[in-house]
């Protein structure tokens, strides 16, 4: 033994394997004799995780692998009746060339390399954010580990803003958990929330369509999931009838305990009205659930007649009853809004009437990971505390964030009156978030065509999009749509002009492929 | 209903619930006709996910919050024994007063505001590594979503760097994960790892003591927990006869298939021989194993007879049976080494003869949360790719990393001499990372009183210690220990002559301890 390890010691590859293996082992006797080169894993498609294995995640599944591949091949110089992939199908706002809110970046810069501080080029209100920022950081650092429940000064400033937002409702600090995006704050509660095994166990209500985030986490977990479909004919709104179907249904197999709503919707762009809030939240008294809601779009509303109304807003006016009971868990996030600042991955989450127990169960879940990324943290608080009238950098900071939006508004009524010009296509008003879901309609002659591809139909449809255009977008089938309908999820992100470009594009795809398939 | 929304919508709580909600309710009949104030909530300790309910973390655990609870009396002026609690818990550099690589933070401030690319206060080196790393973002931005395995380039660098470590043995990108630092990694893969039930329930080894992030991703997972101790009479050595132990008896209730290794060790702080780490190996291909290598203190090397060696060096070495065969994770991070980057969460993991389907497995995986902290992903990237001689930043950098892993070596001697010094205390040489991790003798006067007041007798000491001197530090039940042996872990962080005041207000107390407990 001593030997080999010698041999390896001096990097010498043993010739024989057998003996020498012999040699080595101090293992018992049965141990074999000779190492066959190759031999079974022990982690494979079979013996790894099966809740693992059953999470679907379209954003980013088989059609952005495709684009990959055509952007390679573009690059490797082959011929496409394209020049460019265009990804339309993930809402990344500053990868399709939207520039950062400049105030954000420069109190990230002040944070990042503090020397900054003395320098004349950056303005007095941006320092006083950073100040702010890094005294209350350990060591006046974005390098050390902050409390797991993100810097106390940041949620401070999370709980005046949501308390401006929501005309004087308080919000406490202590209420408060800075998030890795709002991704980690959904999943991080669903966590908790899930539990029971057979008829029991927990049912977490999603709408349909979704974002595929909820099926995945609750694939992840092992909960039910529990769809609710949103009413297409009526712009995607949430029916509460449709809640009680679904709620009624999911009784007989397991114990619905959750229920998730997206405001403004994603994939589906609606925003909810004031009264249809109102609804939801008696829903969630009456069933005993715990509502969750991804408010992350709060700030993207577009239709003149829409206004984003907050679920902990609507609670608390619906008076003492329901804003002591429910129990509501909100999110927000860096990575949407005008500041479209994904990358740093901050959010914050929002609990109200959580039990106090629960509480300390969280804080010491979020303390396994120690605590979210500190520049998201600090990107957090620029996006909930930015300059005011009076200020430095107001009117710079109050020109991009209304250009941002008003393009976003221009590009969303672009989008639908575009896209029901087309023949076999129709779009609901894009209310709100930033991506069109319109409905298509596919003949049975290329929903064959893909049942011989062994694919979705409009999976079929968005690959042959990206084939032929170079438009990657996401099938409706990755969000759930109603059995027999098609759909797909783009993004309105491009610029403008880039933006006329894509929709043509779409438009002549799709009466080519209604001819071709007629 | 229509009244009571408008109610509502004027933001007037009804006054009595009653009737109003009889009015409101489009509910069936069974719905309760009077609202309580106060009901049962939906989630409670009882109803909670029961494998996050056994999740725990000494790290940031009960001490670290009594530690928050004497700052905060601090400041409002009530007397102690001292004037600041010194947090000794966890390994936080910069927190500690450690200042950041200026190198590193000048190639950030770069990505983050690239204004800056055109100032001459920056070196030129930074704005090379910026440009570079600004030129893979989607959009040229750090608010972009990188790809979910990372940035490309960052993953090149990554692996330039691990092949330039392990003496040219080859590292492929496509084997590069960059993570949300190592904890995140290691969750991941151990998350794919876990299945089956019953007898046939996931083992995973891990090493007593451990580093709690292990024990608390098990429970959360429900895998089943496997014991191997380390042999503290042998400076924390790892016996190969020992995990030959712990798998045969595991084997009776459970299906071990992953070994978890700490090298260099936390809390133990030991650095495994060439020879060592051989034995491991060739145990985890008798076995069928899946290795997981916690690397992130390959920086953190002090004893002048000890070098760090990477289990995937010696896997290749060990020739083709060993590098075909055994599957291993590997992982490392910004935070410890010399640059101490906690804040950004920056990491990678490394997987070696991971299944070609597994490998989509755990993309998609990694797909449902987007991306890692794209900040942080370009931390590792400065970590792997520092400025190198010739480089206007080389001398600079080089400097402040010397003197920081010199000071760390300076106090790991320090520290181990002085805890000899105390009678009843016996702390092994501190041959890495960044720990002490002392055994102290608690007399059974101590150990009954500790009984009385409910607590671990170690835990009972850290917190009469933490009351008495203001110094926090993690009792060893918290990374687990020999039944009737007592530990704590602290960090060796402090600057040198604050670290010497520390040790002697720990001798002072231990020696009154042993007095009052006699």
């Amino acid at each position: 033994m001593q030997r080999a390890a010698a041999l390896a010691r001096r990097g010498c590859p043993p010739r024989a394997a057998g003996p020498w293996s012999r040699r080595w082992s101090s293992a018992p006797a049965e141990a074999p004799a000779v190492l066959p080169v190759r031999r079974g894993r022990i982690l494979t498609p079979e013996s790894m995780n099966p809740q693992v294995r059953a999470v679907e995640y379209a954003v980013r599944g088989p059609i952005v692998l495709k684009a990959g591949e055509i952007e390679l091949e573009l690059q490797r110089g082959i011929k496409k009746p394209f020049t460019e992939v265009i990804r339309a199908n993930i809402g990344d706002a500053q990868a399709m060339g939207q520039q950062p809110i400049t105030f954000l970046r420069q109190v990230m810069a002040l944070c990042t390399y503090p020397n900054l501080l003395d320098s004349p080029s950056f303005p007095e209100d941006a320092k006083k954010r950073a100040r702010r920022i890094l005294q209350a950081c350990g060591g006046n650092s974005l390098g050390s580990y902050s409390a797991s429940q993100g810097v106390n000064c940041i949620r401070e400033d999370v709980a005046a803003y949501i308390t401006r937002r929501d005309g004087g409702v308080p919000a406490d600090p202590d209420n408060i958990y800075l998030t890795t995006g709002a991704s980690d704050g959904i999943t991080t509660i669903l966590k908790i929330l899930v539990s029971g095994g057979g008829k029991s166990r927990t049912g977490v209500m999603i709408p349909i369509p979704q974002y595929p985030l909820y099926s995945a986490v609750i694939s992840e977990l092992g909960a039910i999931q529990v769809n609710y479909y949103l009413d297409e004919e009526n712009c995607w709104a949430l029916n509460v009838n449709e809640l009680r179907r679904a709620v009624q249904e999911a009784k007989d197999h397991c114990d619905p305990k959750v229920l998730c709503i997206i405001n403004p919707g994603n994939p589906t762009g609606q925003v909810q009205s004031r009264k249809c809030i109102e609804d939801v939240i008696h829903f969630a008294w009456e069933e005993k659930l715990f509502l969750l809601a991804d408010e992350v779009y709060q700030d993207n509303v577009y239709s003149p007649d829409c206004r984003f109304h907050s679920f902990k807003k609507v609670l608390y006016e619906m008076g003492p009853e329901y804003s002591s009971n429910v129990e509501l868990a909100s999110f927000h996030s860096t990575s949407k809004g005008y500041m479209g600042e994904c990358g740093y991955r901050g959010g914050y989450m929002e609990v109200i009437n959580l039990h106090p127990e629960i509480k300390g169960q969280l804080v010491k879940l979020l303390s396994v990971r120690l605590c979210p990324p500190v520049s998201g943290q600090a990107a957090m608080d620029i996006v909930v505390n930015p300059p005011v009238p009076g200020e430095e950098s107001f009117e710079q900071f109050h020109r991009e964030k209304e250009s941002v939006l008003g393009n976003l508004a221009t590009k969303a009524k672009l989008t639908e009156d575009l896209f029901n010009e087309v023949p076999g296509i129709h779009c609901n008003p894009l209310q709100g978030a930033m991506y069109a879901f319109p409905r298509i309609f596919i003949p049975s002659k290329a929903v064959e065509a893909a049942q011989a591809h062994k694919m979705a139909p409009d999976m079929f449809y968005c690959m042959k999009l990206l084939e032929e255009t170079g438009i990657c977008v996401v099938p409706g089938s990755g969000f759930g749509q109603r059995e027999g309908t098609y759909h797909f999820r783009m993004t309105i992100l491009p610029p403008v002009e880039k933006l006329k470009t894509v929709l043509q594009k779409v438009k002549d795809f799709h009466i080519k492929f209604l001819e071709q398939y007629a």
